[in-house]
């Protein structure tokens, strides 16, 4: 049986891990700061128990919290019980799913690594919103894509939020920083053709190919996206094989990168 | 040339359409109270000056309502121009847009007027939350459906986080309420066989049909779908043609409801 802690001092140190959440400078998910890896819930934190990153501690309220122990079994990892008003005292809001674990981050795998096992992979430029991270972590693992690779200026996929967002699969699917922070960074998209993908690049250009006519199913694909309203740069484009686009009615406004990388990998899916 | 009034008085009624714009009780977009339809920001106020809603007022700062008025052209609607700290004392909170535009709900059309001009309908059942219904629409515009129609226990798509996740396209998509609120709804479809309608439920299930062999292109389309987690009811899908499933990863979760009616909606257009 997991031995389970009940505290009920919203100072008690063991709880500082989930001490202001929200908190915009001390939040123990900054990557400057405790770089914590948060996971709420009790779809989540299992995920985050069978992944790589090593966890530090669990707390929930109850009945929750034996539910989630039912479903982990035994856990090697402290697990604290506090009451709601307590667990809302230490993260400074009320966390009505009643479930939160952290852990550390776990050494990044490399570039190689996340292309050696895979046959399907996405690759983002400039996409900093938490949420579209997190949404396409979640349609790459449902669609069945193996890795992403992130280019320049990417928001922090660890943050708790893309954690939430993802349901826990930015934890499961491998990902790695490609390097080169800025304007070279696409020099490493040579590294993905060398090793036989297809690279694409989604643009809402309507000069560009259909995209259901330019993956090549002999090759394994790596589809990049970028950012709403600025779209990939030019550098990026230029050191993919292709620039496809997903027809799209004029008048409108291109799709949400999430969504429009969902149909490329949907795409991708198909023609393999 | 447009007049602006500028108010300076944040208790002005002229301003009480934009009053506790998040207010749970007394916002001026619940459809029990004032019932407006509210549009924010230069993109999607003037999608709502071209629709079937008729504006009420346009409010904003400078030098964003200067812009605005450029881009509209002449309007002939009251325009006031107000400070940030004043629009922020309205409307309750800092909506640094800086343009907001109030109209009222245009008479809703009927379900014959929205199949009428239709070959591609989304069909929502259970979809509670705004967000979903608005990449809903955002999506069906960007990738050529032709209208949304409701079934049961849908979330009010007028409301302001539907117009703003729409980027306004609920505004200018045709869409209407299907009868019976519960149970009976879907007796409604045989109506959208019967104008030469293929109605495809898309479910999770992985005993369905795969979704990109069961599009009948001799026929027009329409696309079901339901609430993440509980999904399609039975008595729904029943009333449909054919079940048909996105060809997913096991063990991840389902898609997104806005993001699996996307691949429906592209998986459609490929077929016309």
């Amino acid at each position: 049986m997991t031995t389970v802690i009940r505290i009920d001092d919203p100072a008690d140190p063991r709880l500082d891990d989930y001490r202001d959440l929200n908190h915009s400078d001390t939040r123990p998910d900054l990557p400057g700061g405790k770089g914590l890896v948060i996971a709420e819930g009790s779809l989540v934190i299992p995920r985050l128990v069978q992944s790589r990153f090593p966890v530090r501690s669990i707390v929930g309220f109850e009945p929750k919290l034996s539910g989630l122990l039912e479903t982990l079994g035994e856990v090697d990892v402290p697990v604290y019980e506090v009451t709601r008003e307590v667990l809302a005292k230490v993260a400074g809001f009320d966390m009505h799913r009643g479930l939160v674990a952290a852990a550390d981050r776990a050494p990044e795998m490399t570039v190689d690594e996340v292309i050696a096992g895979a046959s399907t992979l996405c690759i983002l430029e400039g996409v900093g919103d938490h949420e579209n991270i997190g949404s396409i972590f979640r349609n790459a693992a449902g669609l069945g894509v193996d890795g992403v690779l992130f280019g320049a200026s990417c928001a922090d996929p660890l943050y708790r939020r893309v954690v939430r967002v993802s349901m826990g699969h930015v934890l499961r699917l491998p990902f790695a920083h490609m390097e080169g922070k800025t304007t070279n960074w696409q020099h490493g998209l040579a590294r993905l053709q060398e090793a036989g993908f297809q690279v694409i690049a989604l643009t809402p250009n309507p000069t560009a190919a259909n995209l259901q006519d330019v993956i090549d199913p002999t090759r394994k694909t790596a589809i990049l996206v970028g950012a709403e309203g600025p779209g990939l740069t030019e550098h990026a484009m230029r050191a993919t094989d292709v620039r496809a686009r997903i027809p799209m009615q004029p008048g409108t406004d291109s799709l949400n990168v999430a969504t429009a990388a969902a149909i490329g990998f949907y795409e991708a899916l198909r023609h393999h």
